[in-house]
């Protein structure tokens, strides 16, 4: 049965995995949310048919996304993740005995639903009485808070469709509001390789540069992205993302972790020259 | 016109670039060599079938194929490409003044030919007169040397195929030996990512392991190789790759590069966990 | 989102429909199965990876298999379809009031559960009383019967996997025996275009030939089979397809089709040229 | 090497096949002119991205689209081709020796010359001394002419791009009347199954039927089509396509033929009931 998936990363690129079974297809109010089982990927999230997630490789993805930032803040208390309804960020952040409690602010119950029936490998986290899940508009929800939360994740979708919001300054300015005095926001970047992508990079970071003090951005290697170059910002109020990480705490934590690792954080935040002038450029 | 390339990067995922034209197709006494134009890359070259480079993204290999000894040896004179027939990596050394000569063998004076007629980005290098182009076996052309090369720069093609004598433990004693002293050998070396290529990168890294005192894994993103995570094999004699390289110096040299950088280079031995786990089990 | 079904019609012929959703995939002891949902063409039945209806074009290989036949026997009685679990053919029959019994022998009751979930358009007649459904091997079921059947219908799968019995010599020769004196057994006969294809119809046109004092082979356009030429055989103890073909009985009877009638059963006999000359082969 | 070849038959059909090697890739004033290597069908002649023919298959099409009216009209001694570039209608008309000369308009030159240097299977009939090749635009070309052709053939491209004028009722009106007291004109008549296809050929039919006393469909099986199940329109002042045939003079001619015999010639006017139906509508 040849049954394939295909994004297209740009419209002269397709990448197609081999789909054994499409496990689930919905539409909820916001997109279309589809879950598929492949052999070489193990089962897939797909939002209006954009690959978000695949069970080999979200590994790499969550853990960059929450142990970068938690490794300067070892000690965090308080976690907002923005997005993130699969649970893969929540499921990393929970690992740190000190997190008090998470709000998860996804606005689509659906995709949470979803993950929870066919993916339980991120989606088991929702459950954890730490986690409170907030179906609703992120954008609307971080309006409401001032001096709340230690550390922020934007575990956003692509900046077009129900993601849009997310990538706006209104949004990042009532983050960093919502922070703590040295409270840490970090996001998914997209991608700087192909000219779409860089370019809603370039905008993203232009306006988190605008609000925050301090802004670096990092990057991993993630097979199933667009170019599997990805990036995420790091931007903070206080804290340096490398000079004031706490990598003695953090090992002694000893949370096992399979891509992330203090040295390569270090690593991470060293781009490629024609990175780093993309980012510059609007700084 | 819709005509696509398509590489399967494993029998369930298929990488596919549209083409705008097929400017050569030719067979030669070793493999199928094709040169084709995309909007996306701009040209690209295949053998047997298998994407080597194109010519958006042959950059970032070329770069990190060279620059990363070389910041170690600035002032190498005699340096080895095994491979390397479509000429990037000797474009690359050729930027270095200190660099006397260039052997360049290839086994595939078919490929050379082509590159140059279609791919001069790359290819306008083998013309320099530091380059001596030697069409034959690299496998061969090593036994006969000793203490001869600062640099050797193995730039092969995956380990089947032509290329396939250039993953064994002999071909590696026989580049220590033509090594001098202080020399250093950089070669291909595969993907962590998709089994099959993990595979090979932990046989080849094994035999290399053994042959030299120093040896270490870097990576870098390249797009539109198997899974954008592509590693090197640095093996040395006596220089570290971090501790003894000579950025000071390299900096001075004012090479412009557009990918590597010194704290790239730095960045680019972090490896992931589970890329260092892969390598650890056979150390 | 980009789901597309893949059959290889030869190693080098691609034909895909684009997929809505998978409505169901199952595997049996003898086959996998899967109903997809598509724009293009409705629901779709695959065996093994192989399409073997679609809601949009099932109609013309049914009408075709059924009403070629019953225009020569219009008052049948015993009508036997071996295979055919999806119910499109016993549909059709069930149009003839004269009809007393059909009996579908299928070896695979997974194929009509699911069709009788997600084709209705077909399957709701195999839930007909005049329908009596075997679960069993045909090539068996077969063996039984002497003088029993007016029509014999072969609605198989292609000559491999579960289908191969009932291209054999002993079948054709037990459903010689099983028809009575004016018998007629039709069958599914592959296509004449691609080679492996039309090598199959010859092998199986052979063997009919030798076992039938009458046998004709006729065609018809089905879009989404290989190459979209497909034919029919049409063997028979006595009547000829075109001069015993009872037409103006066959009018009175006032069934409504889409593809078949009259004039084109007659053209349907009228082979290309090249098609002949394969037929010509083996007679 | 994995290049294909994909024709989009509906925004949720595609049919791929596999290149070998792509021989010609050229942009005429009119359109892009592809032709490719195929393992499966031979040569490829692509318009714009749209399969004209294969060496494989069009013996079909070209067979279809000049021994139906030659058969009615065997001493035929002035035939017009419109469109044709490719040389396989002038080459079947050739085998007919009394066939004075063949004007061949077709607006791009540039087709011609590259079947003339890749496909001779069918552009070799182009330097026949009784061929006389026009390259202008037919539509302007046929004001010109009255009672002057015993046969006409449309073999256009699709209705869009530069064969759109071929479909019009100016155009009709003027072949009609270019054509000599007994005079057929045969057109390529689109698919009758995919709704684009068989809107097309239902808008031309209605301007055939409205221009012509006598016009009837009539059908082949071109696997290479979209659906594979080809029409084409055959209009007359006078004589009828099955009435008038003269099959005892034609089978006297011993034209070897692969794919058109007179019973399949009679055969191919009796068309299924649903394309009986989508014609009837305009008539």
């Amino acid at each position: 049965m040849e049954l394939w998936f295909t994004e297209k990363h740009t419209p002269y690129v397709q990448f197609s995995i081999k789909i054994e079974k499409q496990l689930y297809a919905g539409k909820s109010e916001f997109q279309r949310i589809d879950i598929l089982e492949s052999r070489e990927f193990g089962r897939i999230l797909t939002l209006d048919g954009y690959l978000m997630l695949t069970e080999k490789d979200e590994f790499i993805y969550h853990e960059m996304i929450t142990h970068v930032p938690m490794s300067v803040l070892p000690h965090a208390h308080r976690v907002l993740i923005i997005g993130g309804g699969d649970g893969g960020t929540a499921r990393e952040i929970l690992r740190y005995k000190t997190v008090e409690s998470i709000d998860l602010v996804d606005i689509d119950e659906m995709v949470a639903d979803a993950c929870r029936r066919y993916i339980p490998q991120t989606a088991a986290s929702l459950d954890d009485p730490r986690v409170k899940c907030h179906f609703e508009d992120g954008l609307k929800y971080i309006r409401h808070y001032e001096n709340e939360y230690d550390l922020i994740i934007v575990d956003s979708t692509d900046p077009f469709g129900p993601g849009e919001g997310l990538f706006t300054k209104e949004f990042y300015g009532n983050c960093y509001k919502a922070l703590k005095d040295d409270g840490i926001m970090v996001n998914q970047h997209e991608s700087p390789f192909y000219p779409a992508d860089s370019y809603a990079m370039q905008r993203a970071h232009k306006r988190i540069f605008a609000s925050f003090p301090i802004s670096r951005i990092y990057q991993a290697h993630i097979p199933t992205y667009p170019s599997g170059h990805w990036l995420f910002g790091f931007a903070s109020k206080k804290y340096h993302p490398i000079i004031d990480a706490r990598w003695q705490e953090w090992k002694k934590l000893a949370i096992k972790t399979r891509y992330y690792n203090p040295k390569l954080h270090a690593g991470a935040f060293a781009l490629p020259t024609y990175v780093e002038d993309i980012v510059r450029e609007v700084e």
